[in-house]
C-alpha cells in the first residue's frame, strides 16, 4: 500500500495541533492535502489509488473530528473519485482540480458574500450585528464604500468582548458604529431594519448555531418584525448533522465570565447557541441568498455528502464522531 | 401486446385487497411486481418493452389510488426507462435493477432512521410521543442499547389505545416510559426537551399527515419551545400533493369512539390530523436529517416524480385519482 | 367562651367528610352554619361574639383547606363584622343578612350566568366545550331554549369520559352535538367560532385551574383566533392564590387510565391543568363578563379577602394551608 | 462580429418601450428573440456562436433591468450554451428547442396551475383572494368548472380597485362573490377556510412581493390559522434576489389615492409589498406545489442560475441592475 | 302619577330620531334630561319620586338601545337614588348634581384625554392612526402644540375616507401627515413607533370596538412590537357588553363601497370590527392610562352599573335590548 | 401662612441631594416629613391645616420628579384630607395615623412579599432571575429556609455586574446558584421552570421598568412557556403613568461598558427598559398576587391617586414633572 507523504501527515497534524485553524484555513489545508496525495501518487492501479486517497481522507478527517468545515473539503474533493474514469491519470487531474477549485472558491467566498449582501443594504438602515464575523464585517464594508449610509448597532458580547472588535473595525471604516451591552439588545431593535450576524456552524435542518446570545437577538428581532440575516460561507454547513449528530456546544472556562470565581457558586460559559430556522430570514452564502430550510441542498448537492445504511453503520463500529 | 404475468396479477390483487399492507410492504411488493414483470418480458423491442412496463405501472397504481408509499415505488423504478438504451437488455437491467435499490433501500430505511436519530439523543432527556411509529421506537431502542438514559411520554392515542403498544414496547426495553391520556400533552410537554412522532405521510409543502392528536401536541411543544421531530421513512413522501391532490383523511366508524352511540349524539372519528410544516423542526429520513420545507426535493428528486401539463390533462381524463 | 352550636358541628363534619360537597353546596353550608351560630349566640358582648364567630369561621375554614369555594363563603359573611355596631344584635344582623344574601346569590349565580352567557351566542355558531360544567351546559340550554341555532362540539374528556355526560345533556334538549375524542380538539377548532368551558378554580392572577386537556383547547383556540370563554361562579375565584399558595392539581389513580396498569409502565393521571389569563377572553360570572386579569377585584372587592403582613405570618405559625 | 438581426432588436425595443408587457409575454419574447438570433446565425465557429449569443443576451436583459421574467427565460435557454457540443448546427439546435420549451412550458403554466391548484379545493370552502391574478381566476375557475362550490371574498384593492375585476370575472362564472374593502380582510377571514393569491415576484428565500395589502391579509390569515396559498408560475421567482438585489417596490403618483392631493398632505402609494416566507404554506407552480423557501431550487435548478465571484464582479463593474 | 316634562320627552324624540346624535352629545342630553325632569317634579314623596326618574330613565333608554354612552349617561345619575335620603329635595339635589357633573366631565373629557396622551408622545415619533377620531387628532393637536416634532400615516379608511378629514385637520395645525391606503398599514407599521386609535366602544371585557380595518392595523402592531394606544371617553365603555349582549357591529349599504353594485356581486360593508384586548397596549381615558382589561372597573365602579339575577330576568321580559 | 418646620426642610433636602436614596426609604422619608408637619400645625383652621399640607406636599414632590414612590406616600397620607373633618384635630389625627401606617406597611413590603411569593415556590424548581432585587431575593431566602429546594440562574447583569451581588446573597444562604453571561439567558431558559425578577417601577397599563435586559428575558421566557413573575412593592407602581408621563429612562456614562471609550465609537447605555403586561404572569405585591393589568387599581384605589381636568391643567400651567 502506498505511503502517505510526509507533506500530507504534517498538514493532518498542523490541523490536530491547531496550528491550523480557523473554519476556512482548516478546509483549505484539507484540499491542498489531497491535492498533494494525488500529485505524489505513484502507482498505475485505479482502485489502488481510490483506496489510498480514502486513507488519506480519514487521516485527515480523524485530526478534529468536530471541525464543520473539514469534511466538507474533504467531500467535496472525493466526490470526484466516484466517477467512472479511464485510469490514474484522469481520476488524480479530477482530484487536483477539485481540490484547487475548492480552495480558490473557498479563498474568495468572504469576497462574494460581501458582494451579495451589500446588495441588500439600500442604505438608511439601522442594523444590529453581535460578536464578531469577517462576512459581516466585510458585508457592512462593501455596502460603505458602495456609498450607502447606515448605523450598526455592536454588541459588546461578553465574556470576551468580541463585540469590540466589531465596532473598532468598522469605526476605523467610518461607519457610525454604537457600541451596546448585550443586555440591550431590544433596546437597539425597536430602532433596528436589519440583523445581520455570522455563524460558527449550520445544522443540514437550517438552524444556526452561532456565538451565545444570538438566538435571544433572533427573539427580539421576530417580536419586533425585523429581518434576521445570517452570513456564511457553505463550508460553514455541518456535514454531521445530516447524520444525527448534533453539534457540539462547547463551554469554556468559568474564570472567562468571573476571575476567581466566588466560592459556593457555579457559573456556566457556554460558547454558542442554536437559533431554529424559523427565526432566520435568510442566509447570506457565497452561491447566493437561500432561506436556511435549503441546508441540507448545500450539504448534499454542493458539498457533496451522502447517506447510506452501509456508511451509518461502518459509523457506528467506528469510534464515535 | 405482451400480458402481464399471473405472478405481478396476484401481487396487485393482494394489493387491492389489503392482504398486502403497510406503506413499506405495499411498497416494495409493486418494486417486485416491476422486477418480476421486466424478468417476464420476452419480446425485443425497446418500445414496446416500455409500453408495457407502463401498463404494468398503471396496474399497480390502480389498486390504491390514496396509498401514498405506491406510487413512489414505480416513480423510483420507471424513472430508469427515461433513459437511452441500446436495448431491451439494458432497460431490463436498468429496471431490475432499480427495483432491487428500492426494496433494498426500503427494507433498511427504519434501521437507517433508528441509527440517525438515535444521535440526536444526548442523554438525560424527557420524550413526549404520541401513537406508535416503528420509526420512533426503532431510534428510541437504538439510542437505549447505546448506554443513552432518557424517559418517554407516551399519550394513550384515543380511541384505539396505539400508546399502549408504544409503552409495552419501550418497557419491555427498560426505557422508563409513563404513559398520559391524550389530553395531558401540555402537561408532558412543560417537563419535555423533545418530541420525535412517526408520519403517516408527508405533502410536498411540509406538511405532517399522522394520527388525530399530532397537530395538538406540535401546538403545546411550540408553546413550550420543544423541538419537535418527525422520524419518516422517504415512501412517506406524498407524491399526489405535490399536483395539488390533498391528502385523504380517513374517518372510522362512531362505534371506536363510544359504543352503543347514543342517540341524537354524533360522533366523528377522523383518523389523522395535519400538521403545518412551521411547527417541524426536522424530519428525520433515511437519507439524512431534514427540513420538512424540503419536502419536494425528496419527491421529485430522489422519487423521480415530476408534473407536466400533459400529465395533469391525462390525469384529468382518467378516473379521480 | 360560647360553645359552638351542634348544628354547626355537625355541618363542618358533613363538609370534612365530604357528605357535603361541590363548590357551590360548600359554599352555601358553610354559610348557613354561620347564620346558625349567629342566630344561637346568647350573649350581650360585642367582641365576645366577634371571637365566637372568628372561632367558627376558623372550624368551618380548617374542615377542607383547599376547597376554593369555602373560604369565600366564610369571608363573604365574616367581612360584616369589621363594621362599627352599637351592639350584639346589630352585628348578628348583619352577619345573617350577608350569610342569606350569599346563599341566595349563590343558588341563582348558574342561572345569573346562564342568561348572561346565552347572550353571547348570536345564533349560527359552533362551539366547542370540554368536559361537563353545570354553567356551561346552563348557557347553552338557555341560548337554544331562546330559539338560538347552534352546533356544540364535546371533548369526550378522558379519563372519565365526562363529555359523555355534556353530550347526553345538550342532546336531551334537541341540541345538535357532536362528540369526539380529545385529541380531535384541533380538528374541531379549525370549525368553530367560540369555545366556552367551565372553572374548578380561578387564581387571583386570572389563570384558570380546569380539568386536564383545557389548555391544549385554549392553545388551539388561539391558534385559529377562536375566543375562548370561561363560564365561573365567584365563588370560584381562589383566595389562597392572592397569598401565593398554588392551587393543587390532584392527581387521580393509574386505574382511571388503564386497569390493570401494565408492568414496567408509569402511569400519570393529573385532574387538571392551567391555562395562563393571556388564552382567555372573557369570564362569565354572574356579577357580569370580565376579563380575566380582573380576577383579584372578585377576591378582594366582592369575596372580601385583604392580606396584612400579620395575617401572613399567622398563617405561617399555623399549619400548612 | 455577426451583426443581431434587426426583428430581435425590435423586439428588445418592444419589451424596453413596454409594448410588450406583462410577465409571461416578456419571458416569451425574450424566448423567441434567442431563437431567431440563433435560426439567423451564419457562422461556423462555435465560439463565435457563443459570444454572439451572449451579445443578445446581454442586449435583452438590458431591456427592463427588474422585469423577473426576463433573464428566467434568457437563462433558461442560455444555459444550454454550456455543454460541449460538436459544431455550431448542434448548439443552434439545442438553444431552438430550449427556447420552444420555454415558451411552450410558460404558455401552459397557467393552465397547468389551475389545474394543480383547483385540486386543493375540496368544495364547500370559503375563500380569500386579494387583487387580481390570472393564476388564481384559473383555479377557481377550473374547481367551479369541476363542480366544487364554494365562496370567495375579493377584496376591492384600493387605490385601482383591481378587485372589482376579479369579482366580475367570477362572477360572470357563477362563482359567488363577494366585495369587501380592503380593511375588512379580518371580516372575512373569521368565515375563510383558505387564502389564494397571485404573486408579481418571489425572492430567492421565499418571499412574496404582491400587491400592496398581501401582508396584511397574510398577518389575519396566520392569527385565524387559515392556510395561505400562493400561485406563481416559475419565471416569477427573481434570479436578482440570489444574488441579493431587493426586489423594487415601485410607487406610483399620489393622485391615485386622492385627487387633487390636498394641499399639505403628503401620500405615499406604494405598489407592493413583501410578505415572509414563514407566512405562506405553498406555492402553486406549474412544476407542482412547493414550500417557499424551496424558491431557490426553481431559481437554479429549474431555471438555471447560478452565482459565481467573477460574475458577480463583472457585475458590479457594468452598470446597476 | 307624575307626568313626564314635555321638554323631556322633545329631548328622547331627538335621540331617537337621530337629531341628537355622537356619543358624547347624547350623553350630555340624557343627563339633561334627568335633571329636567327631577327639577320640575313637584310631589313629596321619596318613593314616587325614585319610581318617576325611573319612568324617565326607561324612557330616555329606549330611544336609542344599542347606544353605549346612553346608559352610562343615566346610570351615573340614577345611581345617586340608591342612598338613603331625608326627602324629595335631597333625593333632587343629588340627582341634579349628579347629572351636571356627568355633563361637565363628559365636555371636558377629550380635552383631558389630549393633555394625558399628549404627554405619552415624547417627540420624533412617527404615528399611524386610522379613521377620524376626536380623541386621537386632541392628542396629536395638543402635543404639537407643545412644541413635540412627530409625523403621523393617516389610512384613508374605505370606503367613506374619513382618513381625509384626519389628514386635513392634521395639515391645517402644520403636523406632517402622509395619506395611505387602507392596504399599507404594514408598510406604514414597519417606519412606526406608535399607533393611536379612537373607540366607538368598549366590550366589560376590554375589546375594542372601532371603524374596519382596526383589528389588522391592531395585527401589523404586534408583528412589528409597535404599542397600540386607544384614546376613549369612560362614556365609550359599553355596560351592554357586562351582561352579555354583543356590541352590534352595523353593516351599512353597499353602494358605498361601489356604485352602482355589478349584477352577481354580493358587496358587505360591516362598519367596525373588533379588537381584542391582548392587541391593545392602552386606554388612555379622562381618568388616566388604562389596560384594557380594565374596562369593568370603569364600567361597574366609574360608571356605576351592576348586574343582579332580577335584574338580569326583567330584561329577559322586556323588549329585547 | 402657617412656616413648614425646619425639620420637613431638611428631609426634603435630603431627599433632593439624594443622601436620602432607595424607593422605600424615599416614601418613608416623605410621610414621616408629612407626620411631622401636621404634628407641628398650630392653627385651628382647617381650610388652612389643609392649605398647609398641600404646600408641604408640593415641596416634596418637588424634590426628585421622577422618583414613583415619593407621590405614591404623600398621595396615601393626603386623600385622608379630602374627607369632612370636625376639626383640625381629626384632620391631624387621620394625616398622622395615615402617615404611620403607610410607614408600617412600606417597612414590612419585602417581607409580606417574601412569604407570598415563597408560597408560589414548590419546590424542584430551576429559577432565573435578573440584576439584584432585594425582594427577589426576600423570597427566595424565604422559600429555601422552609425547606424547599431549587437551583437558581443568576445573570451578570452587565454592565455593573449586579448579577454577582445577587449569586454572593444566594450562596451565601446555602442557595444553589449559577452565575451566567446576560447573553446565556435562553440558554438557562430552556432549563427553566419560573423567572422571578424585580422592578423599578410598574405603569399604569402594567408594564414593568426593570434593568435593561428584563425585556429579553420576558421574551424568552414567552418563547419557552416558563411562567414570568414581578416581585415589587405597590410603592413601585407609578402614579405620573395615569396621567400619560413616560417612565423617563436613565442613561449612565458610556464609561461603565467600556473605559476608555475607543475613539469613533458611540456607546449608549441605557439603565432600564420596559417589558409589556402580556409577557407578565403576576405581578408579586404586599398586597397579594395581581395581574400586571391591575396595575392602575393599585395606583388609584390603594395609593389614591385621582385624575382631573382641572388636576391636568395645573400642571400644564407648573414646570414639567
Amino acid at each position: 500500500m502506498t505511503r502517505i507523504p510526509s507533506e500530507v501527515l504534517r498538514i493532518a497534524d498542523d490541523i490536530r495541533s491547531m496550528r491550523i485553524r480557523g473554519a476556512g484555513r482548516i478546509a483549505r489545508a484539507a484540499a491542498e492535502a489531497l491535492m498533494i496525495a494525488a500529485t505524489n501518487y505513484s502507482g498505475e492501479d485505479l482502485g489502488d489509488f481510490t483506496r489510498y486517497m480514502e486513507d488519506v481522507s480519514r487521516l485527515l478527517l480523524s485530526t478534529r473530528p468536530t471541525a464543520v468545515s473539514l469534511p466538507n473539503a474533504v467531500s467535496y474533493v472525493m466526490k470526484q473519485l466516484r466517477k467512472d474514469y479511464r485510469g490514474v491519470e484522469d481520476a488524480r487531474a479530477a482530484v487536483i482540480s477539485a481540490a484547487r477549485s475548492f480552495i480558490e472558491h473557498s479563498k474568495r467566498a468572504v469576497e462574494a458574500i460581501s458582494i451579495i449582501g451589500s446588495r441588500m443594504i439600500k442604505g438608511g438602515e439601522t442594523i444590529v450585528t453581535h460578536c464578531n464575523s469577517s462576512a459581516v464585517t466585510g458585508i457592512l464594508a462593501k455596502a460603505w464604500s458602495d456609498g450607502k449610509m447606515f448605523r450598526v448597532y455592536a454588541t459588546e458580547t461578553r465574556p470576551r468582548f468580541q463585540g469590540y472588535i466589531t465596532a473598532r473595525d468598522l469605526a476605523s471604516k467610518g461607519i457610525p458604529v454604537t457600541l451596546i451591552p448585550d443586555s440591550a439588545a431590544v433596546y437597539a431593535m425597536r430602532r433596528a431594519d436589519l440583523v445581520i450576524v455570522g455563524a460558527d456552524a449550520i445544522s443540514s435542518n437550517g438552524a444556526l448555531v452561532n456565538k451565545i446570545g444570538t438566538s435571544q437577538i433572533a427573539l427580539a428581532a421576530k417580536a419586533h418584525g425585523v429581518p434576521f440575516y445570517v452570513a456564511a460561507e457553505t463550508y460553514k454547513f455541518s456535514p454531521y448533522t445530516l447524520i444525527g449528530e448534533p453539534i457540539e456546544i462547547e463551554e469554556r472556562e468559568a474564570e472567562e465570565v468571573i476571575h476567581p470565581v466566588p466560592e459556593g457558586i457555579e457559573v456556566r460559559n457556554p460558547v454558542f447557541d442554536a437559533t431554529p430556522a424559523e427565526y432566520i430570514d435568510a442566509i447570506i452564502t457565497e452561491i447566493g441568498v437561500i432561506s436556511p430550510e435549503m441546508a441540507i441542498i448545500i450539504i448534499t448537492d454542493y458539498l457533496g455528502h451522502r447517506v447510506s445504511v452501509d456508511m451509518l453503520k461502518s459509523l457506528e463500529d467506528s469510534e464515535p464522531l
